[in-house]
């Protein structure tokens, strides 16, 4: 089955018409039918195929007990309304990969694993990559258990309507000690391709990356009868936190945004008593994410201060910067001739925080390649990229798998 | 019972223990608990009390059908969370006030009522002054119908819960007709009082007041991927138009508040498609409100072009200035010896779009006597007004009732 066959086919998969985006949410239907999707594409390709402890699907050429597997795939599921890329992109190529290589007669030295890791998104339960964390063990089975979707229905309890047992999760060290590395192809989020004219890229690491809630408290009050001087509106400095923040990372070379904010009351004629907004702030080095985070964090006490209102700031999460390895990187360079000029030719792109190979690189040699993205926009129905570059994606992908696994 | 007791017995109907602000919603247990205590203080001075066909408690001292009846009162219902004082002062001053001229012995030439109307916050349907509208005529029943709350029940169900008719709603002339003046005494919701030092003060206007919805729409995007220059980011036109809103109204002497927002996805890690924030409008005169209006809308449109970003704005409600019966206020001045400098003892406050008193101006001659709130905090469990001020309140309806109704 070609790739314009399988993406075909997987494109009406829990789409919603009103939206035109995608609802693939862990253990609903649409995720089952993307599931049964991957099984039969492994099934009909002779790939053993197996679901692990965590909800992530394998699909195996060669036995991977042999140990020094390499391993390709990315996710299925969606962020809500999310577009077509991100994530099939990366389990469609690992199979038209496969296909192209057995087209060229390649002769596997290694096993080859295809993989579609559980809940990547975290659309459901609110925490990214789930599958690969509780792999990796950076996400333990009491806090899997405490996942609560909106609804209130428990991550165990929704792994066990969808017929999966929420007893076997754990940590699987001994899966992850059979792969030698693990390669995950990707729609770009960005526009650095579109940028440099390339349409494959070779990720260099996920820039360090946090949240931080701007917790406003000033004073509920009339809109219609206060006077503007008695007033201790946050909301009036909140505003002036999210100019700030732009204004931060423009100078540091960063990207800040506040794209969630909750208000109470959040009537139209109550100044707010509480206003709550989430800074999103990300940049190439930890040097300048302090700089942009400290910047937008003074600017808002000075706000707050000028405006009778208090302030907390909290930091909700942080990640580090991820390196991915540097020899596995260089290697897939090597194998794609953009070893020339590596500083030019491989760009170091901001994945975000949500990738499989991300929280895996902490385990096992990891990589990523992107495949570039004419508009840059993600995580929205809008998500693009042209079959020309798909197609370039999957021959970059047989190469580097050629170039890892094959003699 | 005493002014004192009257408000001990009230403080504790429908006050919620967790915020300490009142819960007092149309056609609720709470609100069946104000309505009885209504009627116990009514037949307990021998006032005949009776609701009328839209749900508002009336106690008459003498015959209304003689005509020419002079009414004080306000409302017991709250907004969610509110004050002690923002209605309930009203009310409970003017039994107290019919206590006093009774103790001074007076004699009434014309008929006295009290009155409690029904739904004025509108905290439960979305709607003002439903029960002075609905007597005026200024809501229609069919209006009235389709008023839902958030639960989905209508407000014919929820009368019907509470034991009242609602086939009977509907406009109400012959009992308006028999009213000769309304007076409806409030705690301020302002400072003005504070400012010049006086406990009682009396209504000018209702300033001309509006809400507008603006609606900026971005593009939803990666916020850890997407280039800054690469966004079209409604958050940020929507951050600068609430500093020009406060800037507007700063110039024009005006208020401008932009207390509620609503935004799509709400993403911590996604920009915004759409964010839409109301904005709430009131000046001293219609020139000065279209000043600021027509200024907040000129620079928010000029943000959103710099950020790519589209902009609708709508108006959704708007009441253009209210000026209370000059002949009444100035025989209030006169009776309470404010009419030596009007321009100075005279506030002209302005008191919001909700009372009743504004409803009715349009229909019967109506003042309002405000009462001092040394904060001006409303709708607030802060709220406040002192027990001294609330006595030279009561004294003050009293002079007022003595000054229209009695020889």
């Amino acid at each position: 089955m070609s790739f314009h066959s399988m993406w075909a086919e997987l494109l009406p998969v829990g789409r919603s018409s009103a939206s035109g985006g995608y609802r693939r949410f862990a253990w609903t239907g649409a995720d089952a039918d993307c599931r049964a999707w991957f099984e039969q594409q492994a099934r009909s390709r002779g790939l053993v195929h197996e679901t692990d402890r965590n909800g992530n699907q394998w699909a195996w050429l060669g036995d991977p007990a042999a140990g020094d597997a390499v391993v390709t795939g990315s996710h299925l599921d969606s962020v809500p309304d999310g577009g077509a890329f991100d994530g099939p992109l990366g389990v469609v190529s690992a199979f038209a990969a496969l296909d192209e290589l057995r087209g060229r007669g390649a002769r596997f030295t290694r096993p080859v694993g295809i993989v579609n890791f559980g809940d990547e998104e975290g659309a459901r339960f609110g925490l990214a990559c789930v599958g690969s964390r509780l792999t990796a063990g950076v996400l333990t089975v009491e806090q899997a258990h405490r996942l609560t979707d909106g609804d209130g229905v428990t991550l165990p309890q929704a792994m066990e309507v969808a017929g999966y047992d929420p007893d076997a999760i754990g940590p699987d060290p001994e899966r992850l000690s059979r792969i030698g590395a693990f390669v995950e192809l990707h729609v770009e989020q960005g526009r650095a391709l579109d940028l440099s004219g390339d349409p494959v890229g070779i990720a260099g690491a996920i820039w360090p990356h946090g949240r931080w809630r701007f917790d406003f408290r000033g004073e509920a009050n009339h809109a219609g009868t206060t006077r503007l001087a008695d007033r201790r509106d946050p909301m009036l400095s909140y505003a002036g936190t999210v100019l700030d923040a732009r204004h931060e990372a423009e100078l540091a070379g960063a990207v800040a945004t506040f794209g969630k904010i909750a208000v109470e009351p959040n009537g139209v004629n109550a100044v707010p008593s509480l206003v709550r907004g989430w800074l999103d702030a990300r940049a190439a080095g930890q040097e300048a994410l302090d700089a942009v985070v400290n910047g937008v964090e003074k600017a808002a006490r000075a706000r707050a201060e000028a405006h009778g209102v208090a302030l907390d700031v909290e930091r909700e999460s942080f990640t580090p910067v991820v390196e991915f390895d540097h020899a596995l990187r260089d290697e897939l360079a090597r194998i794609l001739g953009k070893d020339t000029d590596p500083a030019l030719r491989v760009p170091v792109l901001g994945t975000g925080a949500g990738h499989d190979a991300g929280i895996l690189s902490g385990r096992i040699p990891t990589a990523m390649l992107f495949v570039r993205n004419p508009t840059g926009v993600s995580h929205s129905p809008a998500e693009s990229a042209t079959e020309e570059d798909c197609v370039a994606g999957v021959a970059a992908l047989a190469d580097v798998l050629e170039g890892l696994a094959c003699t």
